[in-house]
């Protein structure tokens, strides 16, 4: 179970953690930063405190309250100003700007932590006749606003349901190499109890620490190794979704030609048909080897060309990450410390610069991991020797460390930013190889105009993150300055923008963030108006009275 | 568009082509046969001709074929005998039975031939005003009934909706490596047409040469080589299908988290939302080397635990077929040419029995290809190595040899066999590793109690064809003695026990086969009643009038 008094409720992770940068370079960041921004960048305004929040009082009824209280205990029903703010929304840039101004839109009426299947079927019973919605909610690290308290019209609430008290190992397969977990086990957790007994899931998404195996199904999660482990939908074999019409559960095979292939409906279901209960997934033995190194091209178009022949050459990495040229530039700039009088990394980029990887240089990490080191050693050599034909110039290992140790840490920055008025969004898509590279060059250029539009200056950039046979997936992230009192609305512009622009590129809404009600109104573009209804249809089926999620996805 | 006229109406296959074993060789595996069946084999009563089949005149009203023949050109609609005969079943044991004997259950009014996705469209809207079903037929070699031409009680008939005219190659993305096709392409024909442009798709099932992409697409199919090139739901990246409410598309992307992944619900669908008559593939450089060999197990857990390795081992090989005692020693049998002084596999069979692979010995097919010989090389030899440390005796690349002339050609073994009163059935599924070995036994057990139970005595064996990191496919095969008067009843009696053991075992109902109506009454046992329930509001969404293929799948 996630001990969320731990963490933030107003921000990203864990209570006293951060990027851990020093004063002097936080400084040095900031004024850079605001150079390149066109202002001076300060401390703006506190967040509010909790207690400032101020809540509706719940309306549930006494009775069901009692009916909730039987199904999952005492202490499995919360009512408190903490358990409903916490639970009000997932941790996109509007959901930490409506937390640090305390404005809520809605919260749940009460936080429900059904222990076992049936209380999570009794919490769907007793919701419907309430006529209440129910919000599957497990890490809470939702970045499209999944999780929000909507309600149908006619609804008279929501409750928030919290899976992560489903969080034991039921069983591991050795000779299968599955594992069969409660679905709200969070990512330390089953990696924990994975570990113990010589296996990893090696599914590493940035939020892993805040996240959960159910919410990896429901949103499509994709891991920063995927390369190497695959996405959650390489690792599901399969599943138990309780919906209110009763439970859909896949079989425990390898493969199936029986029909359209059920898991594909739960994975991405954002929770709109039920609640993903138990999951079995595919393990690996756990890696006790890991190398991750850096690689310099002298532009994005190599850098990607690389990245593709590594791919087709089928050796066997774990992750090949490319930013392009603005993101390079901007995380060197991250990472100077101008306490440090030798910087051994910028000595190394001064003498690429001689070897004409100057301007439009774009920084690659590419990483290969498991239990046998001679392999790792013999996949990290083949990788590498692709890449420095295809015109890489090798970094080391420093930049392969530096993004070990801050692999879960970067969504940190974003608060302290936040501080200091900077916003710091991101959004993803998928391309085809064909299309990557202007769809890249169209997306960047569309989301520099809407900062400058919308907020007058601003930066944005990209990289490349997962990789496969037929294309790619690129992961932009912008820098802007916040317009005080007018964040949202200034959000939201920039917001329709950048997703008309994906959607104009021919890329998909979403690579690996999901949908929830930030993409929803693109949907009908992605899936095509009766690719949705089909959807539609199955939600009909599964949650005829509409108690799941609403206001999601579909 | 395939040229039916120069296929077999009747058996498998091109007329003329066979099985190619000698007279003397014929004789010897039919003696053989005979005495492990307890009974002479003789050449048995002849099958009819295919003028002696009565069908009922075509009900058609003149201006329902009129819209047709508008819709898909005079020689797009056919309603001779020839056309509906061979669009009135699929190649199953009980198609062959029923063609032979000349009895058919019911043939299409009509055959039409759509030559574009407009023509498609028109056909599903006049075959639903008109109160007709509509079958989609590509190749015709389902082996589950998946194109009889069933009505929905009150349709007044059906029509048999031939694609193989949306034939062409419609654009090749070398950057993305993706080919797009229309989906009533053949095999030979999308083979042909990639390799003139170097390229292969390298989905191979046994019915390659009369089996078509939306085929594959509707029944998920999967390859003999499905190892190295991954089954057709690895292969698909996007396909467009018209249903009576419209077109659905999916997006031509590499990955997507827009929800739950709709290429999934056509992938297996069996025709029932509608009809694929497009669809974009991951295509691979041409094969121009390959290798395969045999090796030989002491028992089949020896080669099961073997075939598990070399995946884990991540060997990028292309196959990997292990076949279990009984199927050893019955294909040891076939390839016996009793003409032959010197046998150089029996004198190598005699050295291994005393190398101790004697009884209960299993011979392994593994195999490799590619562009490149070094990389196929290496590839054989770390393969090799694995398998030898686990046990394996190299039987060299005859078997190898023999796998690749006879690949497509065994299906031509079961006419052959007919002509002498024996059946040949083929079941198959997939379980993980840990259930894989009890249930081959369980499974094996129980088709040989139903063929002595319902035919007085047969043959059942077994291959594991397909495997994956947690487990993997077994493909049965099982001869028996035709019980002339009561084929079908006779039959329908095995198939049951046979599928009620393969459930019973918790494998699934179909590995690569599908589900068609052969299996449509064990699907809820498969899916869960909610499960089909789902997919039959998908079908109710798309098909509202229920005008797609009634009576399969669902």
């Amino acid at each position: 179970m996630i001990a969320r008094e731990s963490l933030r409720w107003n921000g990203w992770g864990r209570l006293g953690e951060s990027m851990h940068m020093t004063r002097t370079r936080e400084a040095a960041v900031l004024a850079e930063l605001g150079r390149r921004l066109g202002r001076t960048l300060a401390r703006g305004a506190e967040p509010v405190e909790l207690d400032a929040i101020r809540l509706p009082p719940p309306k549930l009824a006494p009775d069901v309250l009692a009916q909730l209280r039987a199904a999952c205990g005492e202490d499995g029903v919360r009512t408190s100003a903490f358990e409903r703010v916490t639970h009000a929304v997932g941790r996109s840039l509007p959901d930490l700007l409506r937390l640090r101004r305390g404005e809520i839109e809605a919260a749940p009426e009460a936080v429900v932590y059904p222990a076992e299947e049936g209380a999570v079927a009794a919490v769907l019973r007793i919701a419907a006749d309430a006529n209440l919605a129910v919000v599957p909610f497990g890490g809470g690290s939702s970045v499209v606003g999944g999780v929000e308290p909507r309600t149908a019209p006619g609804q008279a609430g929501a409750l928030a349901l919290d899976t992560t008290r489903l969080d034991r190992l039921l069983r591991l397969d050795p000779e299968s190499r599955t594992a069969t977990f409660q679905a709200g086990v969070d990512g330390p957790s089953l990696e924990a109890a994975l570990g113990e007994l010589g296996y990893t899931l090696g599914h590493f998404p940035q939020s892993f620490e805040h996240s959960t195996l159910g919410g990896w199904i429901a949103t499509r999660s994709a891991g920063q190794q995927s390369n190497g482990y695959g996405s959650i939908d390489d690792l599901l074999v399969c599943a138990r979704v309780v919906t209110p019409a009763g439970v859909i559960r896949t079989l425990e095979v390898p493969r199936t030609a029986s029909g359209p292939e059920l898991n594909h409906l739960l994975l991405g279901s954002e929770g709109v048909f039920g609640v993903i209960v138990e999951a079995t997934v595919r393990v690996h033995p756990r890696a006790t080897r890991a190398d991750d190194r850096g690689m310099l091209f002298r532009s994005f178009a190599d850098g990607v060309a690389a990245v593709r022949e590594v791919g087709r050459a089928g050796i066997p990495v774990a992750m090949l990450r490319l930013s392009d040229a603005s993101e390079t530039e901007l995380s060197l700039l991250l990472r100077k410390d101008p306490a440090r009088r030798f910087d051994p990394t910028a000595t190394a980029l001064s003498l690429a610069e001689r070897l004409g990887y100057g301007a439009g240089r774009c920084a690659l990490l590419y990483g290969a991991e498991g239990g046998d080191a001679r392999q790792v050693a013999a996949t990290m050599r083949r990788a590498r020797n692709r890449l420095v034909r295809a015109g890489g110039l090798p970094l080391g290992r420093a930049p392969g460390r530096s993004w070990r140790r801050d692999r879960f840490r970067t969504p940190y920055l974003r608060d302290w930013l936040l501080d200091s008025g900077v916003a710091v969004d991101t959004m993803e898509t998928a391309l085809p190889w064909s299309r990557l590279g202007a769809g890249h060059e169209a997306i960047l250029r569309a989301l520099q105009g809407a900062v400058a539009t919308h907020a007058g200056a601003g930066l944005a950039m990209a990289h490349l993150s997962h990789s496969y046979p037929d294309g790619a997936s690129l992961y932009f992230t912008i820098l802007y300055p916040l317009e005080s009192g007018r964040e949202i609305e200034q959000w939201r512009a920039i917001k329709r923008d950048a997703t008309d622009a994906i959607v104009a590129a021919g890329g998909t809404l979403s690579h690996h963030h999901g949908v929830g009600v930030d993409h929803q109104p693109w949907m009908a573009r992605e899936k095509g108006a009766l690719g949705v209804e089909a959807l539609r249809a199955v939600k009909r089926a599964v949650d005829p009275r509409g108690v799941m999620n609403p206001g999601k996805l579909l």
